[in-house]
């Protein structure tokens, strides 16, 4: 189920509170991915499908480090098979004690044209990593070699991010808030939905700015706020 | 027992580590709230009362997303009554998995001439109040609604925030290290000390700039030390 | 062992990552300062030889804020004492809950010239410091006074930061990423390891934002990958 | 809503996994206390309507160890005014550092005819308390007096204990697991349906050590299973 | 790489302590589940090859209490599935919130003859399965339902358990200290090497018990200690 | 400042709760080791004199197994320095992830005549020593060699054990609650306070075992409560 275009750009549009507000009516509530935040400010939002890769604890004898000589090796493959517009999601079992990956890694994701990097772990580099036009989450910077903590182990399977569940194919929207995952078969009505939520808290947000009461407004729960919100969304064009 | 201008005016020019100083002088080691910051950088410092608001974990079943639509939900009721001048004071349990409040009820707060929001939890649009010239601290951004994991449950009530005792009246000072909590009836006399202390710290800063070591100095165990800040006071006005 | 100033220039110029990876191969896994960054951006790394300040937890009656009139207090001692050129190292038992330091020992510091400051508490004054020229990690802002969880008590021994072991002498290098701990023998080695290291990574990053895949490249399994680098090497005069 | 002493009776032959269980089909998933265990081996399953006590953190000032002579310290209220049959709740917002209460204490309300005692902290004279026939459930032994964290500051409101939602009146239940807690309106059909549920696992575990597969036997998906376990039934009397 | 019986007799007569220390020797450090302990008392340790089972975060919608009827869940097939004198190995990130598994799922892996079961979580009936002659060992007890938090995901794959890498065929040994992890290749050889070092502590814990000093004998630095442990052997024919 | 006999005794009849108390009414809230509890039941409680040994993170290069070789290891030097009648304190950071100490050192410091061991770490061969008759407490246990992640650094200086502060020749004492550190010049005081206090606190157990409220009696602020105890303490002889 490939994401639409057209539900990218709306995702784009709409932020991760909102998301997580629209998933909260559906009883999802573990959704988004807890401690994680992006490196830089972003220029946009991250919008993606996941493309995942899954560690386990590195055992010492398997992780010397002529293992990156292997062209096998599971997290190279990972930057280079994680499809374009795709956000490659990192399960690194919360633990930031070693990194994730670093700046090289990063770039050459970036150049395939993915969609972003996410990991409930750390990266080092993260300056450069930072510095980049491309979207990357973490929980803080580690200098440490993946190697130290971390085996590389699967590709594209489920996993845990940051407390969330997380499948192949998911789509995944970060903002300065975080990340959040949206079940594949609900993104399109999810984006959808919050798309209208967020004209109506524009909405709310320029009154409220111009000096009303949140009650009978954010919810609209008097009538005249349905009213209002009518017009102001003739008035916009939206 | 309500906050003096001057006294608020005087809290605005001291420093969250001054005041801790002249708090442990007393034997009050408990105030600063712990792993909280703010969301952007401060133009000045927070100075209000506070005015509480207690969460206790959500129950699913009482926490739809229709209770919004109660005019009198705690924490719509919150927004809408804290006074002006004061500080929303939210005791979330040190629990930052889901949202405290968002932008629109930070902008509706700002409007209402508050003085500023604290939680030991996290807000959402943390981009958007973090542009706000409205003073807001936190432990880390959070998309999910609070109905996710917290329930409005008393207003203005004696709370814990951040491992810190905060009565409703106590006065509440935030900087970039944080936020500290003033017992009501200290209020005062604390904004006089520090200023005080400030005066000397400031004398200090710039001595130790010129070259000084800050032994007879910091503190002022060198009675040249008290003479040359006197002849600094007079220079400066001070 | 002193640090010779050359391999401190090196040290500037290669970054913790690679520092990492460097000791990695060495079978040092620990090297690295846990939760620990800089207060604010750095105009360059910091570079210098470990001199450390050992808190312990405060017992209340032996820490009266009137014990900073003794002008041989460890903590006063360590500030006037450390040497230029030198980063003073505290090891404050991953306790941010009290400051480690505050802005007018910094200044002192860094006006005797010494390298930098590391706690793996907290530091109060934390806008003050992250506005000097200077470079000083932590893990977060605190405002206590350090009397009230910390106790000083020995200075230039062996200690703990952040998880990792520093003795007197260790060559400390911080960046973006954080700080890591040379052993004090390995310096010159690790640095020029690290010096090599650098130059195929900067080559690498240049490679991959032409568009070149990682495989081969990074590390250099395909022959032609070192023979690109000569090349490069030469036009760069690396 | 009196707790039935009928429902109090089943409750005791229930387990907590089994009403989590029960309570997970309703859609609750926070009702497990998590992190408190019992003090000794119980000799029965804890049961009782909920009475609540809540601590904020300490203030030092208003903490000293006189403020027990007062006979309205909440403390102190709460062990003689928790009802017959009732658990006393305490929220100890997860800290331990300081204790909850002691054996005095607990030996007052166990002679009170309370129906046992929890708190997401810890107790004081755990030996005591572990060697009395009552139960007590906290997470470690904590020898400081409550005064050093703890602050009692109501009576019977609404709290939060181990992450879990807490309202009087709401049903509590303990065993080797720990404490689960029970919405007041739903304990008699949880009551109810935890014994159904505990019938079929009874018949289910004994069958399992017979020897046969849980596969279409737990859950019954083989009809085979409902017939075995009417016979299992009706021969047990159950 | 099957287990021999003869390996496993000896790695049950050998501690985990012994058994880190071999590993140690070998560079494997992060071979110790952390956090892990049995539920009941051991009538001897726990050995056998791992077999495992991961858990992902579970979504709400993908884990109604019916999807136990689904023969194939992954969970059940685990328990069916796990080899006779193998140790079923559950990956509950840690998380112990929700249970892993229960007294009915255990009961049916000790009739089906497995070693044991470990998980980084809890389970739940703890006391039911503290009473069984089976070894099992957790964080602590919970509750809940496993689909509260956790979704079986993978059978036998690679996995980490409490920090620790496990492959499936790894020898694991379980003992009061808690659970290590032996790399299936290694068993042979560290049975071995763990049989010679128990003879000497055994000596050594005697020896220490008739008044003799550690110095010279432990480790044997003293030629004497040499001649005396051959002597003892000779005598207890070791 | 030697610990006398009869200060020993009185201290094994009071219990750390008592002490606690005892120290808070003195302002000292710290002195309560953490998480730290008995390996096995005590037959009498802990009492003597700190001996300290402080552990910083192991460089890996400096701690191959056969550092044990070297008689100076400063491990090996505190069991055997270790005073008999003195409690052996270990530093371990709080870090349990590798062994503190193991069976063979516990039992040569038992034979050696110490008061007991404890850690804020964990033992190896904790089912060994639990079986001891010799006071050892410790967080939880720990199979890996302390070598993993603990150098032995210093013998009988000034560390911090679970958050308190330790120095050498304070008085340790540990029951069923834990381990509390009296500060060496006050030990006589508080163990004829607390020995008045226990004696206090004795009457009111046994006054409210038979029914009586703790209003009035705990503390006792009824007069009527003194003259009772003044008669129980002539009757009991106490």
């Amino acid at each position: 189920m490939a994401l639409k275009e057209e539900t990218r750009e709306k995702l784009r549009r709409v932020s991760t509170p909102t998301l997580a507000t629209a998933l909260y009516k559906r009883g999802l509530r573990q959704q988004f991915i807890q401690e994680v935040g992006p490196l830089g400010p972003l220029t946009q939002s991250m919008v993606g499908e996941a493309y995942t890769l899954r560690y386990m604890p590195a055992r010492e004898d398997l992780n010397p480090i002529t293992v990156f000589r292997d062209r096998g090796h599971m997290q190279r493959r990972a930057i280079e098979e994680c499809p374009p517009g795709a956000v490659l999601m990192i399960d690194s079992r919360k633990n930031a004690r070693a990194a994730s990956a670093g700046g090289i890694l990063v770039t050459r994701l970036m150049m395939r044209g993915a969609a972003g990097i996410v990991t409930d772990g750390g990266f080092r580099d993260s300056a450069e990593i930072a510095a980049m036009d491309f979207p990357a989450f973490h929980v803080r910077p580690s200098a440490p070699t993946n190697l130290t903590l971390h085996q590389a182990v699967e590709l594209n399977g489920p996993i845990g991010c940051g407390d969330a569940p997380v499948f192949p194919g998911d789509v995944i929207v970060g903002d300065a808030d975080g990340v959040i995952v949206l079940p594949a078969e609900l993104a399109d009505e999810l984006a959808d939905e919050a798309t209208e939520m967020t004209a109506y808290e524009d909405f709310v947000t320029e009154t409220v700015r111009g000096g009303r009461s949140i009650l009978g407004l954010y919810p609209a729960t008097d009538p005249q706020s349905l009213e209002d919100f009518s017009a102001w969304r003739r008035a916009k064009g939206r």
